[in-house]
């Protein structure tokens, strides 16, 4: 990059804004907002809900990983000028200008206008949102009295996860190894109860054959509950509902976990740029709109 | 025995009745009658289920298994008259006169009263309950396609054992591990469910700890779903009901399995002997009356 007073903008802090961020450091005045103090390795967040890994392992503050010639700031952008070239960030009065605008800010969690959803299902994005997860284990754990019977210890021990995409696959498989390891190390009775609910025909819908023979593998061996073809219409507090074949099944649940997609995040949706039939920016092979 | 004349009547073809009718074969004129042709040695009926053993190799007939001197009759004894010492058997005019009569008929299915379970429900004390059981599994597990959804598998094999004493335990994990087998091998999605259910606080009621431990890992292992303080209250032709907790729960079942118990045979109620208050005939230490 020739203008190395350019001013660049990165909006968002996952894996596309943080390497962008460290390529272009002193290329020019490069500035990364996000909403987090902290990158997430997501790949390993399911590790960090069962303890094998510690937050900062995966979790770095960007303070720490950041070059220091970017500048960091953490917030919300909540609109973009493509014109005067600025963009507004929330609870700032001062808007930021830039030269050149990087947007990564990716999706947002798409909760498909369910009832309830997005109130009621903890989603698995963020270093919150697994604490918020292993906090509900834990507390639906500490509800089971050593001599419960087997079958209301499962009943307490319901969790549900709605979409059987790789991240709730890998989720559920790694939920109910926990939550049985706990059984064990409690000496409870019976065993938990892990479903993972899949609104399409198959589990890891776009995926190969092989690879679904071998999560199907998977979920068996930590014998995960598979329902294909099911919609969830309802979360409540305390439970869902969901539909197969026009039946209507109501669940109590201890905790409705919500990996059913991602939908186009509303900064992106705001911007006026050609966008595609899904409502993505129209870009040319660099990336560039 | 001195007088080699007797004639010594055997009633039941269990272990107590074949082995009393070999022991004393020579001793007396022995006749043993039983309602089945063959013998059967009941502890490996549940690897007879499994396809292990063939029936020849545990359940031998009468006629080769008894020594030549030993008379069998196959036919039911609906009375005896201690005084006239005879038995009459169903069917046959000739009434069975005696001079020592061995009682060795065992109890009977105890369905305690509970609705349909009588007409309903499979027992699992003979090879024809067994060939019975198999039929249910192989009819159930043939009723679905390849890519029926996973929790609709599991729901068409879903299978109940009522009792979980040692017979139904051991049925149980016999039963789920052979129907996950089954869906391995037929390509199934998702797993059947087995339950084991028990009125009782614990399961395997009068054993020790230190058995039920090794008795519950091993129906964790094998993935049957335990319930106890769960009373069965009514079965029909395509499922039961069950109460715990004062909650009743109807569920459809493939197969309802009664291994609940035993009660007094009813030969051994209509006997005029002294009987204890469980209704068993009082005896001697050498087990005479």
């Amino acid at each position: 990059m020739a203008d190395k007073t350019a001013r660049i903008l990165i909006v968002g802090g996952g894996f596309g804004g943080v390497f962008t961020a460290l390529d272009l450091a002193g290329e020019g005045k490069v500035t990364l907002v996000s909403t987090e103090d902290h990158f997430l390795f997501t790949p390993m967040l399911y590790e960090y809900l069962s303890g094998e890994v510690e937050a900062w392992h995966i979790a770095p503050q960007y303070k720490e990983l950041l070059d220091e010639r970017v500048r960091f700031i953490r917030g919300e952008v909540t609109d973009i000028d493509l014109v005067s070239r600025e963009a507004g960030i929330a609870g700032r009065a001062e808007r930021v200008p830039y030269d050149v605008l990087v947007l990564a800010v990716g999706g947002i969690t798409n909760y498909a206008g369910v009832e309830g959803a997005q109130e009621h299902t903890i989603p698995f994005r963020k270093i919150a949102h697994a604490d918020a997860l292993r906090q509900r284990m834990v507390e639906a754990l500490d509800r089971v009295p050593p001599d419960l019977a087997p079958q209301d210890a499962r009943r307490a021990l319901t969790f549900a996860v709605v979409g059987a995409g790789a991240s709730g696959v890998e989720l559920s498989t790694k939920m109910a190894d926990l939550l049985r390891d706990a059984f064990e190390r409690r000496a409870l009775r019976g065993e938990p109860r892990v479903m993972v609910i899949e609104m399409g025909e198959e589990i890891v819908p776009g995926m190969g054959d092989e690879i679904r023979t071998f999560v199907e593998d998977a979920l068996k061996e930590s014998r995960v509950e598979v329902h294909t073809r099911t919609r969830v219409r309802r979360v409540t507090a305390t439970g869902l509902s969901f539909e197969h074949d026009g039946e209507l099944t109501d669940l109590e649940a201890a905790a409705v976990v919500w990996t059913g997609g991602v939908r186009i995040n509303p900064l992106v949706e705001k911007l006026g740029l050609e966008k595609d039939r899904r409502g993505l920016i129209v870009v040319e092979p660099t990336l560039q709109a």
